[in-house]
This record gives C-alpha cells, structure tokens and sequence, in this order.
C-alpha cells in the first residue's frame, strides 16, 4: 500500500478539484490509501470509505506566505498535510496550495535527506523529441547555490530521472552561457570539477540546446534555474498569444484555423506540460509533489500520480544512494 | 557627417551581404562616410566612391577565436576595422564576424569609458506591446558580477534607451527571482540598495513579465542574462518548428496554412528580431555594432542604421552623463 497525503484546500479552484482528482484515482489504484485534509464538512463523501483517512483543518494558508508565517499556524490544511506526513509515516504529500508555504514546510519538518545540503525543485519540460523530456534543477528553491550543491542537484536529478523515465545512465548536464573552455559562472567552474569523473557526467550545456532532446538533466544554481525557467515559460506564453491572434488577424486567418486546429492542438497540449504533474522538491524525507495552483480534476490526478510513482519508485532512498554511491 | 567603420569580411555570407546593405545605405543616407576594411580585390565598387576609404585585409579572424588570438592576428579584418575606429577617429565600428573577437578587440583596443568597470552586451526583444522593446543587459560579456557593475548596467540601458527609443524616463528593474522581500541574489539583493533612490528604477521583475511591455530596461548579471536570453530564444525556436509541423501534419493542416499565413507571417518577422539590428557592446568608447553572422544585405544594413542612430544620438557621452549624474 502507498499511502499519500492530500491537503484537499489550496488551489485556486477549491475542493472541486481535489476532490475530483482524489476520487478518480481511488477508482484507477487499488493499492493507494489516503489521508485527505480541509475542511471535514466538504469531505463527506470519504468518510465511509475504509481507504481514506480525513483530517479537519478549517484554515487556508494565503498564496503569498512566508516560511514563518507558515510555521505559526498549525490550522492550515498545508501544515496539517505536511505534519500528517511525519505523524502517519506516509509515503509522500501533494498540494496545491502556496508554493512557498508548502515548499518550506516539507524542508523545516520532514526535514532534509541527511548529506543533502539544499533540496532542490525539480521540473520535467517538454523537448523536440516527442514524449522525451528534459528535468532542470533547482528551479527556485534556493537564491544562490555552492558548487557541491550543484553536484549535489545533478546526482538527485539522476535519481529521479532513473525512477520517473526508467533510465539507468541519465545524461547530466551543468547549464552554462557556453560550452567553451573558460565559460561557466565561477560555482558552475567549480561544480564541473567536482562532477567531471562521474561517467554521466557531460559537460556544460546551453540553454539554447536543452530543447533538443539529448541532454536529461541539467543541473543549475536556483536563481538562474528560476529566470531560465519563468523565462521560457513567458516566451512560450507571448508566442502562444501570437498564435491565436495570427489566426484572429482576418476573416480568411480564422478559416485557416478551421483547417489546422487538429495540429494545434498538440502543440498546446505539449506546452501545457505544467498543469500535467507538477513539480517536485527534491532532497527532502518525502516526496513533495506541488501541483498547478489552477489544477482540474485531471491535472491533479496527474500529480497524485507523479506522487505515487516516485513513492513506488522509492526515489528518496534512490537519492540516498545516488549521492552516497558516487562520493 | 558620422564615420562608420565596417567589418566587409565577418559573416557566414561573406561580403554579399556587406556590400548591399553599405551600397543600400549609401543611398539612403547623404550624411554619412564608410571606413571599409576588408579584401581590396573585393572591394573595388568602392574605390571612386569620396564617401568611402578602403583599409585592405586580407585575413579572417574564425568564428571561434579567443581573446588572445584575436589580439595576436594584426591581418585580420575584425582586428583592422576596430583599430581603424581608433586611428581614424570613427563613431562606430559594425561586424557580422567572430563576437568573441569583436567584443574583446573593441574592449582591449578601444577601451572602457572612464568609470566603468565591465560592459555589457545589451540586446532589445520584442513584448506582447506592438512595437514595444525591452531592453536585457549584460546578456553575455561577463560571466559574473558585482552589485555596482548592475548599477552601471542599469544606468547604460537607461542612456541606451534615451537615445535608441526617445524616452526620457525609461523604467529599469532587475531581474529577480521573485518580486518580494527576501528574494533575488546576493548580488542583486546589494544593486537593489544601490538603485533604490533612483527616480526610474522600479523594483524587481519576474523573467516572465519581461514579455509584458511595462519595462524597458532590465539589468541583470551576465551569466544568468546569457542563460534568460538563450533559453528564451530555444523556446521561440521550438515552438516556431511545432507551428510548422501543426500545419503540416495533415492535408488539411496544409490547406489551413494557405489560409493562414499572412497572420503568421507577422509572428515570423516579430521573432526574426535578431537578424534586425544586432547586438550591442555598451561601456566603451565607441559602438561597436554586432550584426547577426547570417545577415542578409538588408539586416546588415539595419545593422548600420543601429550604429548611426546610436552616433547620432551620442550614446557614448549619454552613458558618461548618466553615470555620473546619478553617483
């Protein structure tokens, strides 16, 4: 049996989407337990069931919440999910609630996988290659990073890489502003040194190139992973707007639109890979899966799924060895 | 009368692309003089012309050349055209060749403006606003920096943007991780104090706002800007081959391609941004022009045009005003 726990209150979207995803993969997994926490009264429907356990937590931590003020209140669904986690041994935790205030309460009470020096959030992003992903990390995390961090990153993401995309010699990589000698920030110079013997290990990579589809993880400081990351996404976003005003442009464009929807769709499919999963900080004693604040029913099943995965995958004990293995 | 110096060898198109876009400028503009440095057998177009001097070379510096190689070759036309700025007085030198070269040659040869510690490449992107600009700096001449040199990248891209866009007050942000307390870098944590008093700087941005239009200026180190800029620029790319493939993977994607194209020809060429004018050395005596190497006769003549309006407009005394107006 996995066992997960559910804060069914954040999101933008409230219960309808948590419950919905909740209740479709009760139906898909048999060997899932739950532990749902919020408000008892809008969780009704699960009190009967043997497989779930409910919680009442009748507060919802704000979207913008800092570590402390996340700390100080033990009545927000966020807390109580996380807490759970410890008290009931469960195997991971998903929400989709403030980042922040979710982020840091995974690290200050499951605290840190001993030997990890920062956790590290980790993203899977789509590529040129159909249905190969690349995974970045730390996308946000942390402000600045040493270099054993970022050796550090690159280990974990190859653990994750092993149990998310079944592949037991990931391709790891350390994002630079060029793959010539003398190139990299000084943490990155040194960080290369560090991961130069690990037979993953490929070198700096572009990040023009990380679309191409080779490269499996690139391991990066949280600050430039964090503007990489929101700066891809916006351009992604602005060419997204482009498009459909392309098609807006003339009576004729939208007849062309008529035609081409079919192909579009994938398109927008592929970059709507957020809302499909998550992401996951990584490095701490469980599995944190942060799902899209403005989750569906569907997309929050995808993160629980990604949740249960990792947990099956027993990805924090991957990591331990990742880490302890290539040392 | 502006002296412009001109790289005719640099470039993957070899001199027909520099020849058209010099003999399209030429036409264009009466108060304007060429410096032409390239093969003297190639040149001959030229040799009557009493707008244009021809400084024969005969060497190529290669698109992958070091700092010191750069320095070491006298017979390069990259080499030649930037000491010509310098013994002939010239406003600007324009380029399509080696950017590594360029840029350390113009640093080494021209050198810095009196008071600044590191130029910064700047480079203008298209927003969601119609011909709206923002402006990145350092996008790639450094691979770190201190609090002050984001200080005077702020204060260059507010001279640049005077002159370039005609706005008194341009707005300038750093790029951050996050807008609230506590968030960006170390290093951009310290230039927020140093820029706070400034009337014209508004706070932090978020690399996915960036694309919004309500900046014009964003600062930022050079390492983390090469990656923003790259990893913006791959996604554009991405998804500029998805469009392709959404319209061909059916017959009737094809057809709606017909219908549509003329809306998406306005996306191509927004997109197209980089072939249209060409990066920027900012923080030297001179300007130094860097045309995209795959210029064709027109872009390298927008190319020209960036380094005339920039002479016309003074930009080099702008930038000594504005750093030391505001110290």
């Amino acid at each position: 049996m996995v066992k997960l726990v559910i804060d069914m209150s954040g999101g933008d979207n409230g219960v309808s989407a948590t419950i919905g995803g909740v209740k479709l993969f009760l139906q898909d997994y048999s060997d899932v337990e739950f532990v749902l926490v919020g408000k008892k009264e809008e969780l009704k429907e699960f009190e009967n069931n043997e497989r779930c356990t409910i919680i009442d937590a009748q507060e919802i931590a704000p979207m913008e919440c800092t570590a402390l003020e996340a700390m100080r209140n033990k009545e927000t669904s966020v807390y109580k999910a996380v807490n759970a986690v410890k008290e009931l041994n469960a195997d991971g935790v998903v929400s989709a609630g403030s980042t922040g205030a979710f982020l840091s309460l995974t690290t200050l009470i499951n605290k840190r996988i001993e030997g990890v020096s920062r956790p590290a959030l980790i993203l899977p992003f789509p590529t040129k290659q159909d249905n190969k992903y690349v995974v970045f990390l730390d996308v946000g995390a942390s402000n600045e990073n040493s270099p054993e961090e970022l050796y550090q990153f690159a280990k974990m993401g190859e653990a994750y890489y092993r149990v998310v995309f079944n592949k037991e010699n990931p391709t790891l990589y350390l994002m630079s502003n060029g793959t010539e000698e003398g190139k990299g920030s000084p943490v990155s110079k040194e960080a290369f040194k560090l991961l130069k013997d690990d037979k993953n290990f490929k070198g700096y990579i572009e990040a023009r190139a990380v679309y191409e589809g080779y490269a499996d993880v690139v391991a990066m400081d949280g600050f430039t992973g964090n503007v990489f990351l929101k700066g891809a996404e916006g351009m992604a976003k602005m060419m997204s707007g482009m498009i459909k005003d392309a098609f807006k442009s003339s009576f004729v464009s939208k007849i062309g639109y008529l035609f081409a929807r079919k192909g579009f769709k994938g398109l927008s499919n592929k970059m709507d890979y957020k809302k499909v999963g998550g992401a996951l900080l990584l490095g701490v004693n469980t599995i944190p899966v942060k799902a899209h604040g403005n989750s569906d029913p569907n997309s929050f099943y995808c993160s629980i799924r990604v949740c249960y995965n990792l947990a099956k995958g027993d990805v924090v004990n991957k990591i331990k060895q990742s880490l302890n293995g290539a040392k």
